[in-house]
């Protein structure tokens, strides 16, 4: 089957609803500098079957925190094959081939097309802080070394030291691989979508995809979630409720999720920042997950396993508010 | 003799004089993704053998400058072989190990050290903006499991997301592989030696070695120099007039030397800014040192191998003015 | 009238509609050191009266734009005196006494409510990058020392180096006198909206009017726009069409006229960012202001009377296509 | 003798030494809102007496650390002259004038010169981030307004939205009325000095005039500090040491001495942040300087009188600091 669906690229319209980001779940010794096959494979496969069976509708995987940064190769590549091998091609997989060059990101994008993966979720080299003629080439290259590889941008400007302007989306929705983008904000998202012409589907995240599906509720079909690890509930039923506002017109429910999910990101952020945030991304992130419980993301690879203890605590606050979310909404689903 | 080499850890001490940076020199077809084996390795023995016939007394590579970035390790280790095998162990030759990760970054520094290199210019991971605990640990882990090669920070805030504070120069002073610095700037150079207990040969540009050896005329007794290879001589005598400065007391040959070869940066930097320098290092540097003419560097590796027009002139004409700086000084002694 | 106007405070359910920011129209010398007297005070009644005859619901002065900063104090009161005159209580009209201290602005809004205006639009105190304690107390004091005059919060953040965040909402909605806030961009909106409990109403830019109205269509009533002073028509439109779509569902010509608005600021901004465009705010907004010709704004007092030329010309373009817009519908509605 | 000596202008030659930068001493009700004429006349005119008495060679005053932003100017003028005639013409005394903009500084710089002082301490309006040109200009149109008051350029970019780069010194220099400079750092010292051709005497923090004398020892001969009024004695000894250096070629007393020096600074910048602490630059140096007790600097003016403590407590361990090194040399001196 993945045979067959290499040979297709994914469009756009194939990317809508809810999108999960998917950590890579580490071994106990995964901190140590000394650890080799660090990815807890098991696990992989236990939270994606779980995913596909929560109604998620896809899977972004090895960007900031899924340590893309701090896993290797081989490490990458069998992460990959075992998401893909247990999505048994229900839902899209993409992978995640950032690295510091043109060259080596082609080798590793063709490598995870051959294991199976739909696409990949895809930054910038970040050595030097990039011009827009610059960016452009990048993807375009890749996209013509991959052309049947879908890429979803990963438009993160602290983490590329590019802040993915207007003009970049103008250039860059002229390359068909180009199908969606893990955005970030809401403040340009209009804009955005004007210069790219909708041919790229730029997915918010969870708390502002109600505001991105009220400014532009045609094109605004999808969004990506990291809390959906923290328990799929919440996420699913964003999803839905703003479904339904667009069809009767009546989004107080939607609006009423959108705020409550908000609410759990509260102590997320340390100081309310999210440039010190990125600083720490994984660790929060990881912190977030394991106290939610619902999947085992274990420790952060070096050297991004070192975290200020009260931040931690508010990563662990925002997790654990999630999962009294999460429980509450699966357990008013079944009675 | 390289096996003799590896038993002993280059000191402070050792660290001395003009230490060049040299580019990693590129094949015509450099600029292109599918192109392998870009190094042009004629080129790079044949310069390793002309800086040690000139005088220099160290060489670093690797770097922003060097591609660190853009190569494969297998033209990094082919790379770094070759100017051990130059140079002969008549000077201490840096590779460059810089990478996303703590793991990567130790794998390699093995293998460089395994090819000859005395030690590794090395910068943290990139990622995400590290705090000083991570990148002290970072530096700690790789000297812990490489512990006979030495260490040179690379201690460059834009590409590295890093301003290296005081605390971190305090702390990093205890691990005794970390023997010097690729120090930018002069504003905190005196705190920063205290700080570091003159453990760590902080290398100043070479335009502001004259400030740094007025301000701590024991301690500060070399410099790093990319200009070195648009032509060693102005270089050279740079660290010379500064010695007999010290010696005599009369600085005014020194000064007047410092401050031609600082003319000779004033179009390098687009709008005199080293940010906007920064995302363009490589192209400028390389148009610099092609058009002075005393190396071939080649064309640029991709991402990194657009650069506007106008700046590119400015860092020929930087090239053109050293160059000329490098002649008359030549001239002059041979007469 | 203006005795009994000054007895009773502004509500927050008075703030709606079309808020136009209005300069301090300028002598032809007004860009001299040595000129005085130098608003025009005849041009200054005449806006204020076509503005309340094209429909505006209130007027914001004394901001950027309004050269707050160069304007000596006597100038402005005439300037006051002079819209309160010429709005007879028709409009609500705000002056701006944003100054470089609490007692200065305490004595400036007490003399400005004397002359009769409903409000102040107010920044913080500029030398010192405050923090949320200092700002929250400024408003505090300034509140209780006038309380029956309204405080429009001036919340640019490239002007007071202050980012405005979630906790300043949430404590200054504690005061009374805090009634609206001249606000920039909607990525926080929502979020500021909630912490501030809807005591405040945040006026977003025109441009940002429909996003905003999407996102929260019960509170987002009413919007600031410097556009208006360009020829109200398309203003005042928009306001309406967006109160249709709220009434009818269907919000189509609401968007086809917000796009219409908006590419008429393409070229304002200089290469797409506000922090460069805000270092010539008031010399391109009156370039673009007189270049529309609607109304007179003249020239720019000094120091911040020289703007380069190439950022000038797209000033001028942007109050080209911004009066044309306002031509068509003008002519349009007559027909 | 204040007549005559307004005919004649100060000249670079004449600032030279040791500059003390002094707080505008408050009385105990300053930070109140509604408190008037809140300078403490008596004291002003003490601690410049006693400034005189140990052989300070100028003052500086009404920067950010003198409430420049938080006087009226009825107690800016009332400090200023009170200043003046305690010093009775022995040294030079620079009032401030810093303002939102050109023709309130030139009213303001005028009334200053008339009652006596020599010059002032300016720094460009800070509403806008003003470019190269506008920032010339200005000093241009108040040096023409005011031909016979000297002006030390008052270069702090956190206040000012201004880097003060080197195009400005360049063009600055060609003002004859431009003599000094309250400069910040020495990574563009000897760059600076270039360009402006020597005209202005930049004179550098008190902890960076050892490295900003060694540097440029011909032209580096004067420095300020904010530290003379917590105990004047370590400053009158580094002038004095540092000139032993210069003429005897032994500078460890100069380094030692500096050193010392430097050390009571380290509590004072909260996190070793310029940044951070020029937000809280007025309230940290008033509790570093009552601390100390050689003067009474009393509170601050409103919105700057809120600190955190924890801030505070490094301001004042600083102060303490300072203290204990001025009575351990003024005992030595004395016996």
């Amino acid at each position: 089957m993945n045979a067959i669906r290499q040979k297709k690229l994914l469009t756009v319209e194939e990317v809508r609803g809810c999108w999960a980001i998917v950590p890579t779940p580490a071994t106990a010794n995964a901190s140590n500098p000394d650890a080799r096959e660090t990815v807890d494979l098991d696990e992989t496969a236990r939270v994606v079957e779980q995913l596909v069976a929560a109604g998620v509708d896809g899977v972004l995987s090895l960007g900031t925190l899924g340590e893309c940064a701090t896993l290797e190769w081989a490490e990458k590549r069998a992460f990959m094959a075992t998401m893909v091998d247990a999505a048994r091609g229900r839902i899209p997989i993409f992978g995640g081939t950032t690295s510091l060059n043109t060259r080596e990101t082609i080798r590793q994008t063709r490598e995870a097309r051959a294991v199976g993966v739909d696409g990949v979720m895809l930054g910038p080299p970040m050595w030097c802080a990039p011009d827009v003629p610059t960016v452009v080439q990048f993807y375009r290259d890749v996209a013509e070394a991959c052309p049947d590889t879908a890429i979803c941008v990963y438009a993160n400007n602290e983490a590329f030291k590019f802040d993915f302007p207007r003009p970049f989306w103008a250039q860059v929705a002229e390359i068909p691989q180009v199908v969606s983008a893990k955005y970030l904000g809401i403040g340009a998202l209009a804009a955005d979508l004007n210069v790219s012409r909708r041919r790229i589907r730029l997915l918010p995240l969870d708390v502002d995809y109600y505001a991105a599906a009220r400014i532009d509720p045609e094109f605004c079909t999808g969004f990506w979630t990291s809390g959906a690890v923290c328990g799929p509930a919440p996420a699913i039923a964003l999803r839905d409720e703003i479904a339904k506002g667009k069809e009767t017109g009546d989004w107080s429910a939607a609006k009423e999720l959108s705020d409550k999910i908000s609410a759990t990101y509260r102590t997320l952020f340390p100081n309310g920042s999210f440039r010190e945030f990125s600083s720490y991304n994984i660790g929060l992130e990881k912190a977030r997950i394991n106290e939610a419980g619902w999947m085992k993301a274990g420790p952060c690879r070096p050297p991004y396993h070192l975290v200020p203890e009260a931040y931690l605590e508010g990563a662990r606050e925002s997790g654990k508010q999630w999962s009294i979310l999460h429980h509450a909404m699966s357990n008013a689903k079944q009675n």
